[in-house]
């Protein structure tokens, strides 16, 4: 029996149009280095309509994938909006890449046209001549004359705006068709392909607007440091046009004086961003002062949250890190880590440690080291694999069998649940240390090392031992004037964890590598390691 | 191109695992009178389960439909979450309607199965004999042994359930498959159903926790007055899975006395009803004291509230009503009135009353009375038109040429939309009052009526009249121990709307009489009155 209901699709070209009407006066503002340039959702909608038609005007048609090599700006959020709305696929390239790794995403997503920002002109300009299937650059704001390839036609962004018409008659869809791409960094091979369709996006964009994860609506204003080429920005962008809450954009200034003169001035009441940027915030207020009163909430993601950084936050400035987990496989939201209900302050901040709970559209599992299905009882650990309207059930144009077990995406981290569906993710699969068959969690150690008031950051790898197999090495970044040494640290941690788990090896080192996305770059840490470059000590 | 999402459905089984696992603990109370009794989501999971066994052991299956002939209560939930899960068609009777309708509305359904409530089966065994589809009625609860018809078998619920398994292996579905249906008591023809999916109930059931919408999480406890046979309870029984928030069922006690001491006792956070039931509870409350502290905010629909209500519960209990609109065509939200942000407490009023802005999946367009879309400048009136992912498209078996415009639902509401999107409704398209070629709104003018304090309800309906061809006739219900007459109510409304709206005819009855969902029977009035039962003064 067939319902009555309409069987209209969801499609983001219904958040163009009603961030254009009903969120009329809502904000983007741009951060410009001294000052900000702002324009309403009702501006950004007819700005994403001429930019439609701009491209159509190009040849962009079909599905033709249509690239951004951009910061968070009003223009991203503007190919945000008219590309998929257009039926086109936006496809976000991660500027923090390799040359090599941007040259093999863009021919294999075949992209045709690619906005760049002004700013990253010279970082683009080398690529260029190696993407095969580009045929025009668009740049938005003043410079990139002297780019030029052979079949490659270079446009001024707000050229090709002007005059175009600022409605358009936005074409039906299929609501499971391609809307958007981003490729992820994996650990081996080349790098896969997830693409969004206009189901994900808008059921995704309904998450951020729950009670229950972020409870953004209309009076908010979000400061979305986490980058637009980051899977999709965490839904910040598309979520705005549906709930009509004002985005703050730090475009390239994503250092801590301007972040925080940006919250200073622009008083955003929620932001996200990666644990490294709020880490790097305190320590800046912390030397400098700053007013971030503005700010309730802030969520992070995209690497375990250090809880001495979550408790700092709320005790001197009374806002509440959110934890919350997700990839760029999952949308990337993932779980929220709100505490249940009827807790005390103390007995709930283990709750805001966890990566929280996942919603009912996304389902979950662990499997254990030996395949079975390992039990939610808070304790037993197991690989995390999830799915469900937003996961991402194969790469596109690529096979990888490792990451998915029938349509289970095999998450990569692994951990525990509690019985009420609390993730307690401890280490990625990857990172996790095996020694003498048992699992040591690098994390846990990294946590209770960083909560030392003079360790600054901590990161600890396995790395192989001859008896053992493999043991823990942690490399230590103290705080400025420091006077621990490693025999204090080592009885630091002696006092918090079981005594086998307490590493031999440890280094102190100016500063933990970090990947593109900011996380901890362990694969440099342990091959730096095999080649002898590290100043390993073990106490005495 | 397609997208790698996973294109697993929304399913309502979905919910039903959820809840079971991560809200475990939530609740749902069911009152009995003195006191309530209580069970677990994780025993309500299990019931449903072990309902949807029983279900199927006599014979459901495929599509067919189980209806229910119940108050709101934990049976009736562990119906609502068993019936689609196990691929049948949950159909709520209205259990308010006249026989001739209830019987015309079963057969027409063809209702295989009819569970009862013990309460219920006196309303219920002259209704038997005449459901010409219906195998099995299952009765809840004791009572009902004398039920009988000639082909029915009749049950106890409780009888089937036991032993049953505790899980079931529910069916995929498709998501736009049938899984519930409600049937409107259309003002003209035979009653007309729809059919909800398991798409348009998940994607609903979200909307309940937008910060925007209802804003609920699991910290919530939700009092459903409303009724579940009435547009599925506002969607509160599939959210509270979706979301983990406690349930409060006040069974056959839905009076001011019952309610008042539920409240006290159970200590709901949120709550939903009409406005007559805020209306008498607020009547009762000021009479006898009681706390309704643990009260936030309450959320009212099926017929715009009084704004003087509103401000009532406000000011007297610090209480938000929360105004809503919808209908059994739109499942039921709707618009939901909260403010703007950045308004002073008085500037925010007007929103209030309004019937709020509608959430971006549902479109709106109003039509003017000679066809043509009328502009949102908030002044503007027309006939508003919806559609959207869970508003009917049509009607089930039945054709309504004049209620869809295209895939556009004619709501039948009239009013105008401001340029940010909020709905004003002034009448029922029928109601309007066509005033020598202006249209009087009898709600505007009935709001008016019931601010004034020896007022406690106020009809106004449109009657014939030589020279203007409709006149307002008002009828008005006054407080015990009035002083005020008709001429001062006259000079009342007078101050407050232009002078050619204020009524000549005037009546005061004992009680605006009521629809079988509580709405002002304005039909009945004028029949009253065309059948010259009503006292009609024309006051100097």
């Amino acid at each position: 029996m067939r319902s009555t209901m309409n069987e209209l699709p969801l499609a983001i070209s219904r958040l163009v149009e009603y961030g254009r009407t009903q969120h009329a006066d809502s904000t983007v503002k741009t951060w410009t280095g001294e000052g900000y340039r702002s324009a309403t959702f009702a501006e950004v909608a007819d700005r994403a309509s001429q930019l439609a038609h701009a491209l159509k005007d190009l040849g962009v048609t079909g599905d033709d994938r249509v690239a951004t090599f951009m910061f968070n700006n009003q223009e991203h959020l503007e190919a945000y909006l008219a590309v998929p709305s257009m039926g086109a696929v936006l496809h976000t390239l991660n500027i923090r890449l390799f040359a090599e790794q941007l040259n093999f995403i863009a021919n294999h997503a075949a992209d045709k046209v690619v906005i760049v920002d002004a700013a990253l002109v010279p970082l683009f300009t080398p690529l260029l001549p190696e993407l095969h299937t580009v045929k025009h650059v668009i740049v938005t704001g003043p410079g990139g004359s002297d780019l030029a390839a052979p079949g490659v036609m270079v446009h001024r962004y707000d050229d090709l705006l002007a005059g175009q018409p600022t409605t358009y008659d936005w074409p039906a869809i299929v609501e499971t068709d391609a809307a958007a791409m981003c490729y992820t960094s994996g650990t081996t091979g080349d790098p896969k392909g997830v693409v969004y369709s206009h189901r994900s996006i808008w059921l995704h964009s309904l998450q951020l607007g729950q009670s229950n994860s972020f409870a953004l609506s209309e009076h908010d204003s979000v400061l979305a440091v986490v980058p637009q080429f980051h899977a999709m920005s965490w839904g910040v962008p598309y979520a705005a046009f549906l709930m009509g809450y004002s985005l703050i954009m730090p475009d390239r200034f994503l250092q801590a004086a301007p972040l925080a003169k940006m919250i200073e001035v622009l008083r955003p009441t929620f932001a996200a961003a990666v644990p490294t940027i709020w880490n790097d915030l305190f320590g800046f207020l912390s030397a400098n002062g700053g007013d971030v009163s503005s700010l309730r909430e802030v969520v992070v993601g995209g690497s375990a949250c250090p809880p001495s950084l979550m408790r700092d936050f709320y005790d001197k400035y009374g806002i509440r890190i959110i934890h919350a987990w997700g990839m760029t496989e999952t949308s990337p939201l993932g779980s929220v880590a709100r505490p249940p209900a009827g807790l005390s302050e103390e007995a709930a901040w283990p709750y805001r440690y966890s990566q929280g709970r996942l919603p009912a559209a996304v389902e979950a599992r662990l499997v254990g080291p030996d395949g079975s299905i390992v039990a939610w009882d808070g304790a037993s650990v197991g690989e995390l694999e999830v799915r469900g309207p937003w996961i991402t059930a194969s790469y596109y144009l690529a096979d990888d069998p490792d990451k998915f077990e029938g349509d289970w995406l095999r998450t990569g981290d692994v951990g525990s649940i509690t019985p009420n569906g609390y993730l307690n993710l401890t280490d990625r699969a990857k990172d996790v240390i095996k020694s003498g068959g048992e699992w040591i969690s690098s994390v846990d150690l990294e946590n209770h090392l960083m909560a030392h008031p003079q360790v600054k950051e901590a990161s600890v790898v396995g790395v192989p031992d001859e008896k053992w197999g493999e043991r823990p090495l942690a490399t230590v970044v103290l705080q400025e004037g420091a006077t621990a040494d490693v025999a204090e640290l080592r009885d630091f941690l002696a006092g918090r964890v079981a005594k086998w788990q307490v590493p031999e090896r440890w280094a102190v080192i100016d500063a933990v590598p970090k990947t593109s996305v900011g996380k901890f770059d362990k694969k440099l840490i342990r091959s730096r390691y095999a080649a002898g470059e590290l100043q390993v000590v073990t106490p005495k």
